[in-house]
């Protein structure tokens, strides 16, 4: 575990608010299977347990956080509602757990987003406001509508009670595959590691905690050296979720109880995501496939052998695959 | 259930050998899970339990009929060896079950059949034997091998112990779900149909047994229709799976044990492969969508709520999609 004097915030949670999380959610959010694969043990050399996040609601891990956030708010803030900027799965997500609980959501997008998401969010009822596709103008819508509204940002990462929702799916996936010797998540943002993390040093401090991201977006493990915040800039990888720089708080989780980043390649990424269509037969976004990657070199050194991976979600457009089926009949 | 008088061979099996089959496999094949979709019960106003047999050793339920056959050939037909005809997922299923008992597995394939097909089978050390692809000259290739080398032919679907293999999944799912008010299950040659219906016959006879095939491929529900077996003749449907007639023994248990037969378009076909990618977020092939287009629908009329269906396989081409995917990195 490193503990390196970092100039960071302090961590306010740990694994009894993500076991109190648990519990919260538990009427709400699928407990979602854990797959194992003979082939993929065999390319690993390793014993790997599959928790499948792309089977939860909104077909992402991130339900998990964003209905945490909106369970915890008292009523006069449920009454006027939450707003957060996210074209990709927190946006639905938080939509849904709005529509759920019946919370106001609205959702700041650039104008760029595509229309497949815009509509997907919508669907769930909440109120899309879309803002240039600037850093700056997304913060000034949000703000605009805070002021305007008097709504409650639920901020897709940087969040302790985010990141504890999302926390509670490796506390699930201890529980049903008990001892492990390493855990793998992704880092975007950093709120799913951040809680993976908390659980598995919480819960058995020996776990060796690996954060996952794409080599041209390695801005956790540059952080990581530097002990700063690195921005990520605006990389170009197939895996869409994990463009983001870290926040504060998942930073100083992340610094703390994170014991190695892992990268993988573009064109890692797409093997193992075809890897997994292929011979686990589920529907993974190329995002998730940060965690499979680094296990098909077949060379990933971890003290054991029962390593658990986080696969985060399954959203990607599978028109292209369709459209090819429709012309073949 | 239908007694009609049909001129067909006797029914030699029963629930009572399904089970020793069920404890025979035990050690072999992969319990595969049961899904639940919101969705899905929305959209079919039922209570739906998806077999993933997609997740099957080989990605198909044939695998369990396959290895059933040759756990119980004696050990002259295990050394000599089996022959089958299949270009498709018995033949992968027979391959493998052969690789791991030591048995040689000859395959007679037609010529045309894709080379990653042919790839496939090899790769689990069977030989391959192609033939022009005519009924005739596939007869007379498998009729040849078993001269000249006292093979024993698995049939893919009339043959005792493959359809009693077949009906395992369907016994699982009992043992899963428990109560069901009716089972779906697709129709090829039949041999899952036949196990299937065995099984829920013989548990609770008042379950209602449905069959389901490709609206250009309906051989079953006209041959039921006319008391005889009517060929399918060489229908064009993406369900490649499910264009094979009925044989001897499968007529014969589907007469008896089949309630209805329903059918899908090959456009509702595709609708429900990409329904249960995009919403289950698991990689079915277009065969197996055939159980699941008539609860689309939405007007499915089965006597109570609680359905079965049984996903059979997951073996598709994802090469259009990873082709897009690669194209947009």
């Amino acid at each position: 575990m490193s503990l390196r004097n970092h100039d960071t915030v302090p961590v306010e949670i740990g694994l009894a608010d993500i076991e109190d999380a648990a519990r919260r959610l538990e009427p709400w959010i699928h407990r979602t299977p854990v797959l194992t694969s003979r082939t993929l043990d065999e390319r690993s050399g390793l014993s790997v347990f599959l928790k499948c996040e792309n089977f939860q609601r909104v077909g992402a891990f991130k339900f998990r956080g964003a209905m945490n956030a909106l369970l915890q708010l008292d009523e006069d803030r449920k009454f006027h509602g939450v707003v957060t900027h996210s074209s990709g799965n927190h946006a639905q997500a938080l939509a849904l757990a709005g529509k759920l609980l019946g919370v106001p959501v609205t959702i700041v997008m650039p104008r760029t987003a595509p229309a497949v998401k815009k509509a997907a969010t919508a669907g769930y009822g909440a109120r899309i406001v879309l803002c240039e596709p600037t850093l700056a103008a997304r913060e000034a819508a949000v703000a605009a509508e805070i002021e305007a509204h008097q709504l409650t940002l639920v901020h897709p990462y940087n969040d302790w009670n985010v990141i504890a929702g999302q926390g509670t799916a490796a506390l699930e996936l201890l529980d049903q595959v008990g001892r492990l010797d390493a855990v793998i998540a992704p880092v975007g943002g950093g709120g799913l590691a951040s809680g993976t993390a908390l659980v598995a040093k919480g819960r058995a401090p020996a776990i060796h905690v690996l954060g996952a991201e794409p080599s041209v977006a390695d801005d956790a493990r540059r952080s990581l050296e530097a002990g700063t915040i690195q921005p990520s800039g605006d990389p170009k990888t197939i895996a869409d979720g994990l463009r983001t720089s870290l926040g504060t708080r998942t930073f100083a989780v992340i610094s703390r109880h994170v014991d190695e980043i892992v990268t993988a390649t573009d064109d890692e990424l797409i093997e193992a995501t075809r890897f997994v269509w292929e011979r686990l037969k589920i529907v993974i976004e190329p995002s998730s496939a940060v965690v499979v990657a680094p296990l098909l070199r077949g060379n990933l050194s971890v003290p054991g052998e029962r390593v658990g991976i986080i696969l985060s979600g399954g959203n990607v457009d599978v028109g292209p695959f369709f459209d090819s089926l429709s012309g073949r009949h």
